[in-house]
């Protein structure tokens, strides 16, 4: 089977970072993927990486945080955290992100579902805090990651969900 | 006394709006008159505007829901809700804010407090979703809110606390 692409986009001058990724699932399938923690745990970070997941509490009011690490992290810990503004189930999901290696410089992310042409669009846009978060998360290799995320999440739908 | 003047900057082709403000007071009562609930009552929002706080839970993780009415609203209800990501004592509170008017089109606030010259400054930036969500803010009459705000933060901070 050939992967869907992930279209990665920033636009110049923005602090937005948008990503785009059609599934073979349904929205209700997807969503599963991306709030039950067990399944967030299979594809979350690049291939190289173990993730271990605190809490993962996807509602309204709701936090999270995880690390990851192994792989080309090392004996280091990469760990991460935020609080869910909206969850909307097969819709739409409104968070907070925050690498601990770089506090208070929080992002906000937006998750929207929709269905085209029978398949579901992850329509996924980051807005960072200012132009230079975003340039040094781009730096940091994040669009490989998030390429590697939105394949490993095509898997797990295609195997588990 | 003559009040401190109100700084609003919406950088072009930018999602952020910036608002700088000095207070004549420490950063310890700035914070607690952005996070109790009866004193942000009793200045947040234009001044001809009634509020009415179902929820202000001002720690990481906690919600946040109030309306306006009355003045210029008429019979009409405004709702606001959010939620903490950041609440650092006389620091930095970082939240999302939403207008239930437009639903999903949440804002990013960041609220940072420093001491300058024997004052304190609070430096906010809010962080739209998009230009347009932005655009749309500022043609709503939000800079007008904001400076009312700002004016009577400080009438409070003067009485208060």
């Amino acid at each position: 089977m050939t992967a869907n692409p992930t279209t990665i986009n920033a636009p110049q001058g923005t602090p937005f970072l948008d990503v785009v990724r059609d599934f073979d699932a349904t929205p209700a399938q997807l969503f599963r993927a991306v709030t039950e923690p067990e399944l967030v745990a299979r594809w979350l970070g690049p291939r190289d990486l173990e993730i271990t997941i605190e809490e993962y509490d996807a509602r309204p009011g709701g936090r999270y945080r995880f690390t990851h690490h192994g792989g080309h992290l090392g004996e280091q810990q990469a760990w991460f955290n935020g609080v869910f503004h909206t969850v909307e189930p097969a819709k739409l999901i409104i968070r907070t992100f925050e690498f601990e290696g770089v506090p208070g410089e929080v992002t906000l992310e937006i998750m929207r579902f929709s269905e085209v042409d029978g398949r579901t669009r992850l329509t996924q846009r980051a807005v960072f805090p200012s132009l230079e978060t975003r340039e040094g998360a781009l730096a940091s290799g994040m669009a490989f990651g998030i390429e590697q995320s939105m394949d490993r999440l095509a898997e797990v739908l295609d195997k588990e969900v």
